[in-house]
């Protein structure tokens, strides 16, 4: 066996004593003479490894008693819909649009509200985190959405960055850098994010949600759509997509033992470091957001050839660094370094692009 | 490692050399140097397992060409909303009630549309399959609606047992009993099932769709309510389920490998024989269900006392014989025997079974 270094941004790499653990367990889980994914969710076995998925996510990100934990289904996509759908009161709601998925967010809830673009990157292909202006926020909004991290072009917005209006409900996509670093959960209403990226393997979607938001909603929208039906449930309305759920507690503990998400974030802002460092002494490869708004997750990059980007993707993963594309409609290259991207991954990167640098610069 | 003879009703067992073969690939998928759970959707590797599993399901299930087969979340309650707000047209919708599923489907889709039970079997706790006359059927239905197999009583409706219009779109939930005898797909315009049951882990939900019942639907269904997002983009639209997606085509393997889903029936019809002559000559336990509609997967029986039922759940797990206990709601025993309980399994039951009567009777 041997592990490449993998810097998919999603499904993302998974760490690899999690990994072991999994395929330890696989076939017997802790003598039950079952696998994890051959237990019935009703049964205690699978009770132990619910609960403590949840207690081991609730310590990790500080998570207040008067929040739910979900876990769902469908995505960050599905949430697109069931925000507005469980949101809505005023019928008002607003977007700061930063990126891909934020627009698509936006794009959904119009449809069930009257969405408003408070501030929008994309006249610069979405390189910058906007300014967003109070006097721009509605006060009567049923909530203000914002992605915390953009995948896709590498840009985030931290805690300290994050403008908003104290009675608005504040709903937060973390997809792609939850337990990356540390947010005050207390200042969200909702909080969202597919694992694959920072916490498991695709297919189950985490919900943290202020209690007061979860409502009756209009009885037309369908009963699976409800946060109401899985919060009343502890998401155990109907079969929750258990492994899935398994490898997210795993990797909690995993997290918990490495120090928590503080330790987390320290670790992760010396592997960026490390990494725009290098792009930004380099002659060849070149940034591609401005410095401010750097993702510490997805490090964007190119040389400004498409020739020269191809084949360092491709001598890259001749050496075990795979997956180093940029997104489909973007190019150039894109290191997603979440949690589990140990340092010599980065380490390796770098080491590769300063030789790839005096090979062809 | 010692595994145990697990009859749970859902999740259920998998078969062993699925799960070894997932063990040996969990850290390292054929020299990929990744785990599935940690690979891009869009990479060759996945889109190929994706693909793979597709492929396979189509021709252990014979499907036709102008069918789409999708790879979906939310298990089959998300279904029960999906279906009615897909297949919506007249608005009317017919519903054969035949058990605790079959009634869920119908409430959700009374929501939706104007939904009529054509028969019902709750006047005897769903212990038989209702006889439905044709003039119950309403030609004008957008579809009939059935359950085929019957999870929590143990009843079931196989192929030649249908009754339905020529011209109303068939849809059948085959959660508990996919891939366990032959069906006629193309007699059917949607077929859908949870894996959980004779297929994989939770958390990926099959849907069979006759390509014309695929339309644009109201607007303001969720984009990712709408078949057509999903059938567009070949389940890709978003992030799928991909680990869950790749364990089913190792059992979608396994069965072609075992003589496709007629060597399955046949196998299934044997051990239910076993299970069933085992109860009809016993003194102590009797079978909860009428003979004609027994199942072939949910076999349930009492011995009459509450205490003895408990004392033989209980003995029966001491010696591997593991979650034979009957649904929360019904009590009693029910074993559950999926394509991926061995004969040995059946046969080990049986055995306890002779045994606790000598001592109990």
């Amino acid at each position: 066996m041997s592990r490449v270094f993998n810097f998919s941004a999603g499904p993302g790499t998974l760490p690899e004593e999690v990994l072991q653990q999994a395929a330890d367990e696989l076939l017997d889980y802790k003598g039950s003479g079952m696998s994890v994914m051959e237990m019935s969710h009703r049964s205690s076995w699978y009770d132990d490894i619910h609960k403590k998925a949840e207690k081991d996510l609730r310590e990790i990100m500080n998570i207040p008693d008067n929040y739910k934990v979900l876990f769902l289904q469908g995505g960050a996509h599905l949430q697109f819909s069931m925000i507005p759908l469980n949101l809505k009161n005023s019928g008002k709601a607003d977007y700061f649009i930063t990126g891909n998925w934020a627009k698509k967010a936006y794009k959904e809830g119009a449809k069930y509200l009257d969405a408003k673009a408070v501030a929008s990157s994309e006249d610069k292909q979405f390189t910058y985190i906007p300014k967003l202006d109070e006097s721009a926020l509605r006060s009567d909004a049923d909530f203000l959405h914002i992605t915390t991290n953009n995948t896709v072009y590498g840009t985030r917005i931290s805690e300290k960055d994050i403008v908003c209006l104290d009675n608005v409900p504040l709903v937060a996509d973390m997809s792609s850098n939850i337990l990356s670093e540390v947010y005050d959960v207390s200042k969200f209403g909702l909080i969202y994010a597919g694992a694959q990226k920072n916490m498991g393997p695709a297919g189950v979607t985490i919900v943290i949600v202020r209690e007061d938001l979860i409502k009756d909603t209009d009885s037309l929208v369908p009963t699976m759509l409800q946060y109401k039906t899985h919060s009343e449930k502890d998401s155990l309305y109907n079969t929750p997509p258990c492994y899935s759920i398994y490898i997210c507690g795993l990797v909690y503990e995993w997290i918990k033992k490495n120090g928590g998400v503080a330790a987390m974030q320290k670790i992760n802002e010396e592997k960026a470091k490390m990494l725009y460092d290098c792009i930004d002494n380099s002659k060849l490869f070149k940034g591609t957001v401005e410095k401010p708004y750097r993702s510490l997750m997805n490090v964007n990059f190119v040389t400004g050839s498409e020739e020269l980007d191809k084949k360092f993707i491709k001598e890259a993963a001749e050496r075990g660094i795979a997956n180093i594309k940029g997104y489909r409609t973007v190019g150039g290259m894109r290191a997603s370094i979440y949690n589990a991207m140990p340092v010599e991954g980065v380490k390796a990167l770098v080491e590769f692009m300063k030789e790839f640098e005096a090979k062809n610069a």
